[in-house]
């Protein structure tokens, strides 16, 4: 069976009955919740679950029928960006799935939301419907309190769903991407210049590395500094790439790697790989792990 | 849900249809069908299948009702040791189960298996009864041939069911194990005594690393010489610890490492470790992986 990841962010952060309902219901629906992160600051909560396709359709319709009363935008404040209640809803395509087949169940699940909420639906990345809707900044760009102008531009037409922002719920933008790995890399020194330019030498959008986001933070509690990154297809470039760039490009300041730290959870074959061009493994396939052959194999009657 | 991986040898290599047909019956009762190996010479095959304990139970119970009027041990030579029709049922922990888990459903299954089908079972490994029978070359000595005068041994009653033979399926050898993970280090010579000196160096046997086991062989078709090995807990001797001390030892000898191989499945954490020490990942947990994730939360309809 393909196995689909969906992390949608909610616009939500500060009242946990609210966001737990909505857990409830993503669960109730069969998928496997592998995690919620609630943030008061940005207003915004962000859950993680897995399944296959109609499973994971289920709970996006379950999740917004769960959200939608309670979230009104009119009177949300947060320090994150935000276009709708339920704000972004990628799909990540796991064991035994294609990128083309989260951009198939976006647009399923775009006219799903679109025709039972009454909701203008965008479609992004791998499912956009054009390329300057790919990029979710472009998409978002206005917010909800910019969405009644903006829908109002040729251009920028929903996907589905009327071209009027929902009163409370504004607009949903459901899209496809690869996973995204979050791997940071702490530098042995408090130098804040050299993570910038470490991060500057390895970030694609500066002529770096393909697919990889990075900027150079301060850890200031610890007194060291990190080269904080996006990986976002890590089989174009794999985490041992990233981190021996940052390290080569660390070691030109005469600075060392102090340690890495993954954020969240990680495709089990990026971690692999590593771990098989340390042993030498040629023959590596992510076919060979035991977990990776369960969800593949298993008989489609659950996640 | 626990899940439990399970891998049993049956004592029929070379009728594709009778293979099939238990494969058939594993699959039928919801099992995740990893892989089926069949070997003429040995006249055996091997399954692997994974599920929750329910269904690895029902899958097994199938695989029995398939396996055993096929079979007849008196007609039954192959290459390889065997006591049973279906010989050995080993049980491994995956996601979210013990060893203590699979020794208990060792015990369940062995109970129906005996009365269901008047087998005579004996429990192995982490399932079994007393240290003498702790290792299956223990409770498998005599083989098919010497299983009625083994039986009239005190210390050899089975653990379920009659104290006589099966007239054609013998015995069967259920137990508990950790996952096996069958990796082998090939060297840039044909000096077939510095892969011997090597084995000798790292497995457990002879004083060096616990739960190796290795042994020192010729690729005779490629002109080197390889190191095979057997880790039995790979948390004990991880795959990096196994393979730097076959690096460091070959060294000695002057002679390189060409490159690793895994024979068949390994769970996951075990690459992604290696992985995780390669970039400097302290914190690295089984629990970051996301297939891991997913296989422990689902909601137990399915494997």
């Amino acid at each position: 069976m393909p196995l689909i990841e969906c992390i949608p962010n909610v616009s939500e952060g500060r009242r946990v009955e609210v966001i737990e309902a909505i857990a409830a219901a993503v669960r109730a629906a069969g998928a496997a919740l592998l995690d919620v992160s609630r943030d008061a600051a940005h207003h915004r909560s962000v859950l993680t679950f897995a399944g296959e396709p109609d499973v994971v359709r289920r709970a996006v319709m379950a999740m917004f029928a769960a959200a939608m009363p309670a979230i009104d935008l009119r009177t949300h404040a947060g320090v994150h960006p935000r276009m709708g209640a339920i704000d972004v809803v990628p799909l990540v395509p796991l064991a035994g799935a294609s990128l083309d087949d989260c951009a198939a169940l976006a647009r399923t699940i775009g006219a799903d939301v679109a025709e039972r909420f009454h909701l203008p639906v965008f479609l992004y990345e791998a499912a956009a419907s054009a390329i300057h809707r790919r990029p979710l900044e472009h998409v978002r760009r206005g917010q909800f309190e910019g969405l009644a102008d903006k829908l109002r531009q040729p251009e920028w037409q929903p996907d589905f769903g009327p071209a009027v922002p929902h009163p409370t719920a504004g607009a949903t933008i459901i899209g496809a991407r690869k996973p995204l790995i979050a791997f940071n890399v702490n530098l042995a020194t408090d130098r804040l210049d050299v993570a910038k330019a470490v991060a500057r030498a390895v970030r694609q959008s500066s002529g770096g590395l393909p697919c990889v986001k990075a900027l150079g933070l301060p850890l200031a509690d610890r007194g060291i500094v990190q080269v904080s990154m996006n990986l976002t297809d890590f089989r174009a470039t794999s985490m041992a790439d990233a981190f021996r760039a940052v390290a080569a490009e660390a070691a030109h300041h005469g600075v060392a790697v102090l340690e890495s730290e993954l954020i969240g959870l990680v495709p089990a074959e990026a971690l692999a790989s590593a771990g098989a061009a340390a042993l030498a493994l040629p023959r590596f396939k992510p076919e060979m792990l035991l977990e990776v052959q369960i969800l593949s194999k298993s008989s489609g009657q659950g996640a």
